[in-house]
């Protein structure tokens, strides 16, 4: 396995999310599009999407954001309590997210705003947990979220 | 009326697409989130949106593109076919589509790609539409749901 | 060799492009970063990037506007003039190319700004010839400042 | 004045960077498309870029993870590391940078990519004193280049 890979699989395990949480979202991003799809068949995409450097760089970033904002060791505390309620007008969570998207295209643009809305599985489960006291998952449930569109994409594009 | 804005409600008439059209899907998009929103409110968005000189040029192209597809005046003839039926995994409609909500920051994104899945009202029925014989709708689907999660995203700033 | 990628290198001759002026602007961008780098290094990621539907798909398009506004086949002829005259302000030129940029991550959009700005080259070429009566480069010079930068984008990840 | 714009131009003095540096690039940037212009031409466009909601937020998000590699209080070590070294192949600062070009269209986007490789003005002295041990500079001299991208495309676009 790719190293940039491994570690991300680890660091989303330490954060609440498995590998099967985010190929359950491309399964019901690309489900609509193919008869018979089988899970299996969406995990070597999830894998080769955390294979990038640049989705590695993503992820540690809004990570290390969101665990700053539940260690409350941000410089800056008007940003640390905006980060902390997921303010919604915020919207650098998304933009580190379309740092992700943008790697697969324009499906995974679409993608990634559909899942983003309809808070599917384990991106609302991220969302919701989010809310409890000495929890942030403000960047968190919008990787998850951009990792799952870019596999459909680059699902749909094999 | 600014000339961008009034040149662009004519041109979208021209294709069967009314202001209140528009309207209709940034009310949708942003209802969840206000109390006694009105359509009158939103107007005034989807106006200045259409004032700026980029999503004009937006417009334009993505107009001509449906167009010359229904006229067959294409100069690639595989290209032609591509847009003539709205290939899936083409992209460029989405591409021109970002250009448009790019300008109204990462909240349009997400927006954007929820109307482009959901496809409601106008957005929808452009892409029925579109499968008629002698009537393509590629571009213009996107422009209409680009222009009006645009909309919804500078209402949502104010 | 891809299909796409052969359908692109003959595309691309058609309109005076050849692979060797790429591969130059790749080694124009990448230069100041490596010691004893050689032109052969540097013709792979050029063709890893032709490889992909969506370079493909945006190289098409942008090549059919060029070729309609030769040819005065425009449906609108106020856009017809503006892609002629190749006007500063238009935009779709590079969000077109953006289009691939965004593909190979941020070094590529940073690439595609420098080279798209020093016309270096090809790029520069094309801009030149594109004033001449009855040539428009608009939107292909764009493209190969997007491949060129792709694919330097590439070659430093690697 | 604007309260964000208030708050950028205290927070960007506190790091060092004066709205006259900012201007002075964004002059750069726009020299070679106009006769006589003044720098004080130039300034308005600044101040309203500085007035955006999501600029501010990219900024302080920005200057966050500037300061916290100052003080080493990363939670993730590798990270901090990346960010201290500002190495090369990281690409989040140009991320949150494109959040702010984005909003500004396909000319800011251009202008960003060639300022970002130049390293004029107080973008090249941000980037020199950042190799200072105790200073990192990493995310702020891609913020300095897009604020000054973003207003010289606005200057243009008027």
């Amino acid at each position: 396995m790719n190293p940039f890979t491994e570690k991300a699989l680890i660091l989303l395990q330490s954060r609440g999310v498995t590998l099967d949480d985010i190929v359950d979202c491309v399964y019901y991003l690309q489900k609509p599009y193919h008869v018979n799809l089988q899970h299996k068949d969406l995990e070597e995409s999830v894998l080769r999407v955390l294979d990038k450097r640049e989705v590695w760089h993503a992820l540690i970033t809004a990570i290390e954001l969101d665990v700053s904002a539940e260690k409350s060791t941000y410089a800056n505390k008007d940003l640390e309590k905006i980060v902390q309620m997921d303010e919604g007008l915020y919207g650098m969570d998304e933009v580190l997210a379309y740092g992700i998207c943008n790697l697969y295209g324009s499906i995974a643009m679409t993608n990634f705003g559909f899942i983003d809305k309809t808070k599917y599985g384990i991106v609302g489960r991220l969302n919701e947990d989010g809310k409890k006291e000495g929890v942030c998952h403000t960047f968190l449930d919008d990787m998850v979220g951009a990792i799952a569109a870019a596999a459909a994409s680059r699902f749909a594009h094999k």
